[in-house]
């Protein structure tokens, strides 16, 4: 009920009376007025104007599911959102409630992560409830082999909503980091259960860097937040329900395919390899060459020195100019 | 302790004795004689003959680790060995070690699962202790894609290892079931953990069928055992380490490659679907043709009646006067 109260005062550009509330809602005026109530003191600022009615002020910057839920406009993806205020990883986490059953689409979010996972088992620490952590679950019915895929799409995703919360470019890395300003502000890790020809369940995993305000010791050099690139603080809650509309899309559309042969032109698009030097590091080879981009199975096609053309699956892949390569 | 007694007393021809026992422990008579009453409260048959020695005269058919390490030669498989009285399944147990940590290679054996698994969620159930339920738990560094062809190898292995065990002839069904006499003796699930390139870990489960003695209604027409075939019981502790040595070999010819060139000729000699006629099942599509087998990828190669030759990666093909397809 305060997920809708939230979005009716949010989607009304002006006053939303108490009547409309106590018919809407079919609960007495001083029900919604206990609603305004609790909802100020989470922090929502509304102001009550006396023959108009309520408006929303002032939104505060959480992540709790009625947030989310209430600026959602997503088919189906997110519809069920878990918000937790702390957690060992929001990956964790969506892994074992797919386990249990849970349903394709649903939203892990947390405010803390007690030990965030990056790629291959690393860790990856972040300050509690300036950033994004969350998490979709998702069971797509498509061979196992290209579901990994899904990390390129998330990676779109993040980059696309990026530029539509803030103005800024952001620019993919291949295959999933976000870049902005030559810093990298987001990470995805997709981990998938599966059987020979059978996806058990894939979870997509996203962390952004937000809010936060400072990166520590050397970190800082490769590390940086859309508030150091934007100069102001944004609502998490905005960019991720944007994200999870922008990854519904990009889904349907790759499902459909198994491929991303509609949609590698756009991931190149923003693809900050393209065009540029790279260096690829694999096990007892390092080379350099250039890219144009991905291939519609995601793979980097790499124009080596020696003018021979390799397809790179997944590896080390610098670019000159980002993260200390030079 | 008891597992090296075991082998001892299993690898000697003939009677071992008593000093040598304290010896190679370094313990007293007394301590040696208690261990060799243990084994006979667990139901091992122990001659004992003054002035010989001791003899193991019979084995209790069961799983326990002991049992299975005292048998088992392989070079790094199995090692780690985990015992269990009841389960939900194998796979799910050996899935929950792996999240914390589990060597690759540990094996989990169980006399009873509550909730067997079948592929994509289907339940699979089993008499208590009569048959084979075990899980492998692998960390192959190699990409994701190819990984769940190592069900093919757990086939191979497991139908070699019947075949050494009863000298009967089993067959494999592509992929991976074993057929004995025509009828389903085993069933194989492979999950896995991966990445976008890198795989967590893979599971491998097995049950068969080997010392049960009917099979309840419908399920006789299609279901078997080793008892059935061969006409008396064999030691299930026996078949299942031949099958761990076996799938070792097999794992590392397997992941050299990653991919079966070195092995699908001997996984064809074993394929039953081989110069039979096959229906294949597809999504809204139903089509008969003849089969040669797997090519290197592990994907059953069928010449349609329409001349035209199709590499199947998974699905359900039948194959003409098995499981009551005539």
């Amino acid at each position: 009920m305060k997920t809708k109260l939230l979005r009716i005062l949010r989607e009304t550009k002006e006053y939303v009376s108490g009547q409309q509330l106590c018919e809407c809602f079919g609960v007495s005026r001083t029900a919604v007025w206990k609603m305004i109530g609790q909802l100020k003191e989470e922090g929502y600022e509304i102001e009550a104007v006396k023959n108009r009615g309520y408006r929303i002020v002032n939104t505060p910057d959480v992540m709790s599911s009625q947030e989310i839920l209430s600026r959602l406009h997503s088919e189906w993806m997110g519809h069920k959102c878990i918000h937790l205020t702390s957690i060992d990883s929001t990956n964790n986490y969506a892994r074992k409630i797919a386990e249990e059953g849970a349903l394709a689409g649903t939203l892990v979010v947390a405010d803390e992560q007690t030990a965030g996972k990056g790629r291959r088992g690393r860790s990856w620490e972040t300050p509690d409830h300036v950033n994004i952590m969350m998490t979709l679950l998702l069971r797509p019915r498509i061979h196992p082999g290209p579901a990994p895929r899904m990390t390129l799409l998330m990676a779109m995703a993040a980059a696309q909503s990026i530029r539509a919360e803030t103005g800024l470019e952001a620019f993919i890395k291949w295959p999933n980091d976000v870049v902005l300003n030559g810093k990298k502000v987001c990470g995805i890790l997709t981990e998938m259960s599966a059987e020979v020809d059978y996806i058990n369940y894939v979870v997509v995993g996203i962390g952004i860097n937000v809010n936060q305000e400072s990166f520590p010791g050397e970190l800082a050099r490769t590390a940086g937040s859309l508030y150091l690139a934007l100069g102001k603080k944004i609502s998490r809650a905005a960019l991720a329900v944007r994200i999870v509309e922008r990854f519904e899309k990009l889904y349907e559309t790759f499902v459909k395919t198994e491929d991303l042969r509609e949609l590698y032109e756009e991931y190149n698009g923003m693809c900050i390899n393209c065009g540029r030097q790279v260096q690829v590091r694999e096990p007892g080879n390092v080379y350099t060459g250039t890219t144009d981009g991905i291939n519609e199975k995601g793979e980097l096609i790499v124009r080596r020195e020696d003018g021979e053309t390799v397809c790179i699956y997944a590896g080390e892949v610098s670019v000159r100019g980002l993260y200390g390569y030079v």
